[in-house]
Formats: C-alpha cells, sequence, structure tokens
C-alpha cells in the first residue's frame, strides 16, 4: 500500500500540523538511528549466512538457533526499506544475506519451510502450519521487487499458490485429523494470505482476486457486530465455538487485521468495507485496553473466563506496533477525534514503556503494570520486524499528514 | 512410598510436636472439607462419564474438552485414597468414572492415549510424546491395586513396557528427527518413569531394577555439583547444550524430582542417592526463589538470561505443592534446620496465597507480585492431582512427625 494514493480525509488544524511534524521526526529517528542499527550491528552472522534472532538487551547472541518467521520477516523489511525509502547498498545486502540463507537451508524440495535451524543451517524443526512458508514468500516477493529479479517474484507466485492450496487443506503439511476436532477457521490464516497477496502483487493488477474475495470473506465470518468483538477462531460458516478457543480475543491481532483489511478496501476503493475495517480496530481497542494499567492485553476470553493462556495479562509490543498504525490509518482516512485520540493514547502508552534508549529497540514483554519481565530485544517471536515496520508505516503516513491542505 | 517405613531422623521439640499437629490438621482439613468436595462436584460428568476439567472459580464448567493428563491422575488420586484413606465407595466410583472413559474412548489399539477428548469422548489431539500414557498407567495401576484387580495390574505392566520402550525412541510416536536437533535428555521423561514404576510395583519386589537404575541415571546426569543446579535438558552424556533450551530451569520440577529420587534411596536403601536427593531439593529451592516477592519462580535461565518462556516470573500452584512435601520430607530424613526453615517459608507463601476459601481448591497461577491472574480452579493442565497429592502426602508425614519419640 502506497501511503500516497490514500484519500486523506483528516484535516489536522495546523497546531496539530505541528505536532504530527514532530512525531514522523521521532519515529523516523526512532527507526534510522535506534531500531535498524541495532539489527543491522548485531543480527548479521557473516560466518554462516542469516541472522542471529535471539539476542539480549546489548545485542549479545544468547541461543544460536535460527527461526525462520524472522529471517523472512527481516528480508522483507530490509528489502522494503531499500525499495520504498532509499537504495542503501547494505540494506540489500542485509536482505540478500538472509535470503540466500533461507534459501540454502530453511526450504525443502517441496516448498516447506522449516521453523528453526542451527546456526550452521541444520534443520530443528518443522511446524505443521503454513507460517514459515508465507514468511519465507513475503522477503522472496519484496526482495523480487527491490531488485527487479522476475525470476524470483515467478518463484514466489508459485510458491504463494502452493500455500494457498495447503491453507486449505493442513493435512498435507502433517496436520492430523480426528473426529473430535472442531471445523475451525482461524484468522491468522486469511490474514497472512491477504497480507502476502497485497506483498507479491505490489499494488500491480492481480491475478489472486477470488483468492482476495476469499480471504476477507473468511475474516468477515470472525466480526460479530452484535458483541463488537472479532473472535480468533470461528466455524468456517461463522457460528461460534463455545471452547475457551473459541472465546479466545487477541485484540493486536485483530487490530493488525483490521489495517490489513483497510490496505484492501482502498485498493479495491469498497467503502463499505472501509467502514468495517475502521470498526475492526476501534472494536478490538476498546475491548483490548486496560483501564487499570493502560496498554493492550495479549489475550482475553469473549465471555470474561480467565484466558487459559498464562501470558494473558502481559504487553506484548507487537500488539501496540500494529495499534500506532491502524490508529493512524483510521484517522487519516475518517478525519475522527475518536481515532487520533486512539492513536495519541497508544503512543503515549508505547513510547512510555517499549524503546530502550540504553542499547536501542525496544522491549517486547511487560508485566501488566508495565514492568518489562524480559530484557531481550531478539526470541523465538521476537525479530527485526513489527518495530521497523510500524515505524516505517507510520513516517510515511505522518509525512502525508503533515502536508498543509491543498486546497 | 508409605511414610510408615521412612527412618524418620527429625526429633522436633514439643513445641514443635504442637505446631506439627496443628499443621496436620490444617492439611487433612483443605484435603477433606475445601478440595476434594470441589472436584466430587464439579467435575463429574455422569452424562458422558469421565471428568470436566475446565472448571472455573465456583466450579461451572467453562469448556467440556477432556485432558488425559488430568484424567489419569484424578483417577490415581481417588483410588490412592480409598486405598490409603478411608474404602470410601464414592471414592472408588469416582475413580472407575475417569478409567472408564479413558479406556472406552482416549486408549488407542496400539497403546497410544490421546491428550484431549470431547465432552463426549471423540478424539481431538493427539501429543507426540508419552505422558499422556503415563497417566493413564498411573490411574489404570493405582486402580488395579485398590480393587485388587491383577488383570489390570498385568495390564498396567504391558503398558509401561510399552511406554518405556517408546521413551528410548519418540520417533515410534511420531516425533519427527532432524538433522540440527540436538540429542537432547528431558527430566520429565526418567522422572515420570521413577515415578510410575513406584506407583505399579507400590512396594513389592520390582521386575524393573534395570530401567529404575537407568532412569536415576539419566536423573544424575541433570545435576551439576558446581553450580548446584538441576538442568532441564542436558546431552545424554550429562553435558551442557548452551541454548536458552539447555540453560532452563524449572525450580518446582527439580524439587519434585527430588523426592521422586528419595522415595527410591529409601527404598533401595542408597544414603549416597538420599544425600543427593536432599540436594537436589535444597539447590532448587535457593536457586528459584523469588526474594523480592516470595514464591519460586517457574522458570529460570541458568546464566541469567531472560527465560524465552513468557510466563517465566509467574507463581504457579504445583512448584508450591511439590516444595511443601520435598521439604518436609528433607527435614523427616535430616532432622535439619535448614529443611524445616524451608518447608515453613513455602508453607507461609502457600497458605497465604493459593487456598480460595470461598470456593474451595485452589488458585493455580498467581503474578510475580503474588496477585491471582486466573480465576480458574481447572485448566488444561491443572486437575485434581498437585493439591490433593500434598496434602495427603504431607499429611501422611506430619502425623508421624507429630508423634512423640519411641525412646
Amino acid at each position: 500500500m502506497m501511503t500516497d494514493q490514500l484519500p486523506i480525509q483528516a484535516a489536522p488544524s495546523e497546531g496539530r500540523r505541528g505536532t504530527i511534524a514532530r512525531l514522523r521526526q521521532r519515529y523516523e529517528t526512532e527507526l534510522f538511528e535506534h531500531v535498524l542499527p541495532f539489527w543491522e550491528t548485531h543480527s548479521p552472522d557473516d560466518a554462516h549466512g542469516g541472522y542471529y534472532n535471539c539476542l539480549s538487551r546489548d545485542g549479545t547472541c544468547y541461543d544460536a538457533t535460527k527461526y525462520s518467521w524472522l529471517q523472512g520477516r527481516q528480508v522483507w523489511m530490509f528489502s522494503t526499506l531499500y525499495r520504498t525509502t532509499e537504495p542503501r547498498d547494505t540494506w540489500l545486502q542485509c536482505a540478500e544475506h538472509g535470503l540466500s540463507f533461507l534459501r540454502n537451508h530453511a526450504l525443502r524440495p517441496n516448498g516447506q519451510v522449516f521453523f528453526s535451524l542451527t546456526e550452521d543451517g541444520a534443520p530443528i524443526y518443522q511446524q505443521r502450519k503454513i507460517f514459515s512458508e508465507c514468511f519465507y514468500v513475503m522477503g522472496l516477493a519484496e526482495y523480487a521487487h527491490a531488485t527487479g529479479r522476475d525470476d524470483l517474484l515467478r518463484e514466489a507466485h508459485t510458491h504463494f499458490e502452493q500455500v494457498w492450496a495447503w491453507s486449505k487443506d493442513l493435512s498435507q503439511v502433517g496436520r492430523p485429523r480426528h473426529a473430535g476436532q472442531v471445523d475451525a477457521s482461524s484468522l491468522a490464516i486469511p490474514m497472512i494470505l491477504l497480507n502476502l497477496i497485497e506483498v507479491i502483487t505490489d499494488g500491480e493488477r492481480t491475478p489472486y482476486q477470488s483468492e482476495i474475495d476469499a480471504c476477507l470473506k473468511r475474516i468477515q465470518h470472525h466480526i460479530d457486530p452484535d458483541t463488537e468483538r472479532v473472535y480468533e477462531t470461528v466455524r468456517p460458516d461463522g457460528t461460534r465455538i463455545d471452547t475457551a478457543e473459541g472465546r479466545l480475543l487477541n485484540p493486536g491481532h485483530a487490530i493488525e487485521a483490521g489495517w490489513f483489511v483497510q490496505h484492501w478496501a482502498q485498493r479495491l476503493n469498497r467503502p463499505d468495507l472501509q467502514r468495517q475495517a475502521v470498526q475492526m480496530v476501534r472494536w478490538s481497542h476498546a475491548t483490548g485496553w486496560d483501564d487499570e494499567y493502560g496498554g493492550l492485553f495479549y489475550f482475553l476470553d469473549a465471555d470474561g473466563y480467565s484466558p487459559t493462556q498464562l501470558e494473558w495479562f502481559m504487553k506484548l509490543w507487537w500488539p501496540h506496533c500494529e495499534a500506532l498504525y491502524a490508529h493512524l490509518l483510521n484517522y487519516a482516512l475518517t478525519g475522527a477525534e475518536q481515532d487520533w485520540a486512539a492513536f495519541t493514547s497508544v503512543h503515549e502508552y508505547t513510547f512510555t514503556h517499549f524503546p530502550d534508549p540504553g542499547y536501542g529497540e525496544w522491549f517486547g514483554y511487560l508485566n501488566r503494570d508495565g514492568t518489562v519481565t524480559h530484557r531481550c530485544k531478539g526470541a523465538p517471536y521476537k525479530g527485526c520486524f513489527h518495530v521497523p515496520r510500524t515505524l516505517w508505516l507510520c513516517g510515511q503516513l505522518l509525512r502525508r499528514l503533515e502536508a498543509p491542505p491543498s486546497d
């Protein structure tokens, strides 16, 4: 989604435009001076290729295991920056470094991608899911765009089509079927596929219109306008499942889904979908915000039971990253004060709690009251992705919002 | 392990014997009036058989999924109470209720046991591990002892031998092997097998001497006397693995392993093993205790990195249950004041934080500062097991300790 195509409705006052300009500078400083240098300095493994993912507060590697989700996402991030921000050779080299490692070691002949590998690329674990594959394709496609490598883009299309087929029947990637399993639809799958089509097709005419429609329809099944909630798991027809899994809410995830949908609402020029995407973000924020300590809960149970996840009450960096961009996008598209207020409250919470001025990057995990529980900057599920992606997305959008009105 | 066979060394003063008598009464009241009635009232599913596991604070079922670990453990608990405490018909019926459900629905023709099932017994999930099988055999064997059913005991032996074979090669239960996997030995496996042999053989001459020796040797590989630590995962030769997994400490688990080993040290009359078991408990308590807020951390990293587990700082009920009995057993066998002090501090923390006087049973999950994070009493990994087991074990031992010296 190129921000310059968005039909901005917000008309901030001159005073707010000043605020927006300062925020934009702050986001850019954070991205280019505090976040990217952390990963550029500490993550590349020059000896074996790929990136170290498990990095302590100061960047020391505490575990040399390499995680494909994070490798693919970092390839995507550096390729994106090279293509959209500035064609720095070091950024392209950084992307290439990760992509080669994935192609040499993680990618299997059948198109599956190992979830984790040793420092030198021997496979450790294969998930019976499709996410490692999705993040590989995300990195591959963006690198292909950044370098103009049509051969790699064709490969990305081929892989995507394979992943699409698997997504309809996970038994093909080894997921067993048992008689008592609920026929359940997970929000994560149409979300990631929709985002992947956005990356692969990059604003061009897409051969995947029916797939996009299918993803949007599947995501809509998770939205319940009556309760103003977005459920993680529903039956394929959108009906509720009365188990802890069926009542699970993941507000940050639903907010992320909101802006994924919004990008397609804009590209497809569908006002109905734009309204729905705005609501997904607003509703999930209202449900997920902790009125006592601030911040977004990680998980909630829709009926108020204690979630079975032990970490439900924690405040994680990535839901806040997603919320920053999603609320700012809402504000840009609606001009509504409630969206600006939501963005501001997430901004305040986020910048008060997550960035580490001492060593760069952000802490990832806080207790409910906002105290840091984990000093690490990189971990099996935290890499060079959510923080720089939101700083990059918000930076672009803030730049458009700070411009004086054209009329 | 029958407590009346223990060579008690502790010689508590008359004053302390009064304290011990009051504690014994408290543990028995807690067990018989506050804990068992909760499960007897709320867990049996009279319509479909088996037990409901996911129970809210007041006993309401919030998810009808049935978990085999918890079904098997509850069969063991009620069979044990029937056999050792009082032959109440309702206890035996309760045990039989769970065992029938497991045999009718969870047990597969090849001896594997489904991990989770629907309310009416349709299989949902099969772990690629051996724990569901172990807890099934544990329940089956104890029920066989309680009822004198030699046919069921023979079945338990047959299943145990199958599980033993699988434990040496988990690829036989579907665990894939990949080239980069470290050849790792998990403390959980020799622990559970050792405990299972104790249950199956029940103080009788055992046909499993070589298996016992193998389990003890494997557990000893996890103990590092230099650092006074018990590692969760080591190489099969006991050498360290330099990853987050290899540095992982689970103090409650190591404490539980300590008393499992101690029971065999007593039964085999091995003073060397007795000393080692005492140390496992003392060291793990010293490592795991939170000096700031009290209680035992769930996970720690041996080198002081932040553990990768999000919930590492939480205080769970079961490590405290294990610590109560392990310290009391240490005290009984050594008479050392440090063991009494450790028992007392765990007792104070536990009884201040976990029991729920409102509805019975104990809360399972606390934040680092001791506040309750989950109101549920039953959950996918919390059932009728650790709380009643420790109250039953401690109750017996306190009864021996409160008796006046015989000389």
